[in-house]
């Protein structure tokens, strides 16, 4: 080797500068992440990260589409604990997520409200994904002592709770009001058996 | 009297074209809701229109804020009743809006949600007066029985129960998966207490 620069394979490549740019998008909006910030912050020419990239939307949706896999990721229950303490861990870290890519997060909350097609599907889906998880996860074992029994009408209100949870959470971040992160949780945890126990009694 | 038709004040004028403004929002997006539209529905000219509402920005501004009014006017606690029994009429009222005027509806929350300012604001100021009438209003005064104590992490996770009924009605509207108007509405009203109900215990 006569340089210290290592060589990377294009798919290498393109995996570190998306990864740069989902870093980027944590502290700023969609329409501030642009091919030229991340070509400055990459120090590399535009010229190759259109390359790598086809256009600013492509770039956008593969960079929205990597950070609804991380949140994914990071919101996976661990195996460890009862159901009400994994879904309390899952929450935990999805509070953190959203505090540390603010953001970004709500730029795409709003992009995908806003009625932005290619945002809308990568939101819905990521949302699917997560909620999905609570009926057939490790979760769902336990699932039945949450009321989480898989009908229509509980699934309409685990769609609901999402909406609540995502509403309460980006408030919350924005202004937390004097609301400690402990009370936070402990009223987030219990607002989905909350929500469910009225099904439970009848 | 020449003629059958009644003289109105300019006021009163722009009152009824207003009201039939909000009637055709209730079946069509705010995109297809144009000057042109209400011109030929009143059977008037454009230029008389823009006379009355300047432009389509303040012609939908108009409209909208109408239509938030109207919501507040039509959900409001009867007096008649215990607090659960009040909040499950409002709730029932606000079903029936939202399935009553769901295309105009779901547009204002798109426009709202996706960065339209004037929007936003209108439906701001909307879900605030709503959601701090659980406060003020003949709710109020047994408001402790729901857990409605006045505290910051109670507005918190009122606001996002907001958005949880919110997100509920407007996906059973569009799609009500075999789940009853009675059903939906069980569920609702007793979501408030459940998602309180923690806070009550500790």
């Amino acid at each position: 080797m006569t340089s210290g620069r290592v060589r990377m394979s294009p798919d290498g490549r393109r995996e570190q500068l998306l990864t740069l740019g989902v870093r980027l998008f944590a502290t700023r909006s969609l329409e501030d992440l642009s091919i030229e910030t991340l070509a400055e912050e990459a120090g590399i020419s535009r010229g190759l990260l259109y390359h790598y990239f086809g256009n600013k939307q492509e770039f956008h949706t593969a960079v929205v589409q990597r950070a609804a896999d991380d949140l994914f990721a990071v919101t996976a229950p661990t195996g460890d604990g009862s159901a009400l303490e994994q879904l309390a861990g899952s929450l935990a870290r999805y509070v953190d997520y959203v505090a540390q890519n603010y953001q970004g997060y709500v730029s795409l909350l709003r992009g995908a409200a806003g009625g932005h097609e290619g945002l809308r599907e990568i939101y819905e889906a990521s949302r699917a994904a997560l909620t999905d998880r609570l009926f057939e996860g490790p979760v769902a074992a336990e699932a039945a002592a949450l009321g989480l029994t898989d009908t229509p009408v509980v699934r309409l209100l685990v769609r609901g709770w999402a909406a609540f949870t995502e509403e309460v959470v980006v408030e919350w971040v924005r202004d937390d009001r004097g609301v400690t992160r402990d009370e936070l949780l402990a009223t987030l945890s219990a607002s989905l058996p909350g929500i469910l126990a009225p099904l439970r009694e009848s």
